[in-house]
């Protein structure tokens, strides 16, 4: 029984390396990607270029991503993934809307801390419109996942029209409304934590969007 | 006077006859258009072969839209003037969420009136994906109308950041709610009205989005 315990551990040591690895691996690739078109646009920019930046053949860019726009758009299938294990561990009976925004509370933390990454990668969707299906697409895709989780917690199915699907849209929505604030903001030493600009917008969806002067 | 008065009538006739004569024509490239484009693709469908079945040139066509695409696409433009007037024509006082309402519900009844329009209208969409960068550029444009006419509300500049540009995003995201749930009832008799659905979807935004179970 030692031994096995030992050998697990071993294994579980492996592991940990080798998802650190991918990590580091897809984070390059990801860099490379958007450091290339930020500078080149997109139609100047090959599969085989961000491959080269980050130090690996394009046969192991494919293992992480289909296409450049994807290497591009990054993180949102993560995201969708992290948003639903926020939900999901949330403490039962707390009211979905504060679900909602303590998930995307969450992910919010995550652009903070790397908000010059997130508002370079913003220039770079504005500049390249092509890259607006595939946007949509990883917007769609991280709606679904909430709608499937807020579905869950109410007891609906994953697919769920009625209140999962404008719970989750909503949400959505505030956090989209945040971002454009938040990027909007260019003083350096005065921009505004995403945080808190989630927690006013979340503030006012759960008072049901009162008139400000009302407040 | 009398004469001035009679020459005056006269001209809204002439004018009001134009306006019909242009809205008539307008009207029937957008059902050309889409008819069109839901039998043979987006692709297989020239500004040419829209203008023919309307029954007028090429040269006249251009006179309404730009492209093809927008010929499909069609309402929006008028569709965010609509909204705009609503809101503007609601009564002072009332709260900016039940505003929204008012202006949506009025949109909604001129969906419902053309159920099956609209339908095809969004099965088009579905099919040619290459409509979807116009058909989100006019619903940026709904969205920023709705945003201005909300900022005009509260006193705020026409692209205020904060409580206009959430309120407004958020109108239009349960609009769309509300729209794919009308969408996916394919029932003929039991299809719902989508100012019912509506009603439903600000009734929760109201209340600041409450569990359903806790209703």
């Amino acid at each position: 029984m030692g031994g096995v315990k030992v050998r697990n551990l071993a294994g579980a040591a492996d592991l940990g390396r080798r998802d650190r690895k991918k990590h580091e691996t897809r984070a390059a690739l990801e860099r490379a990607a958007l450091d290339l078109v930020a500078e080149h646009g997109l139609g100047g920019v090959t599969v085989e270029d961000i491959s080269q930046a980050a130090d690996v053949s394009s046969r192991t860019f494919f293992n992480y991503f289909s296409c450049k726009e994807e290497a591009i758009i990054g993180g949102p299938p993560v995201m969708a993934a992290e948003i639903a294990d926020s939900m999901a561990a949330a403490p039962p009976g707390l009211p979905v809307v504060e679900v909602l925004r303590l998930a995307l509370r969450a992910e919010a933390g995550r652009l903070q801390r790397r908000r010059e990454w997130w508002l370079l990668k913003m220039r770079v969707f504005e500049r390249n419109p092509s890259l607006l299906p595939h946007l949509l697409a990883n917007g769609a895709e991280v709606e679904r996942s909430v709608q499937a989780a807020v579905a869950a917690r109410v007891g609906d199915g994953p697919g769920a029209l009625g209140y999962p699907m404008l719970a989750a849209a909503v949400a959505c929505t505030a956090f989209r409304c945040a971002v454009v604030r938040w990027a909007a903001e260019t003083g350096d030493a005065g921009a505004p934590d995403l945080r808190d600009l989630l927690d006013e917008a979340f503030d006012a969806l759960a008072a049901g969007l009162p008139d400000p002067s009302s407040e």
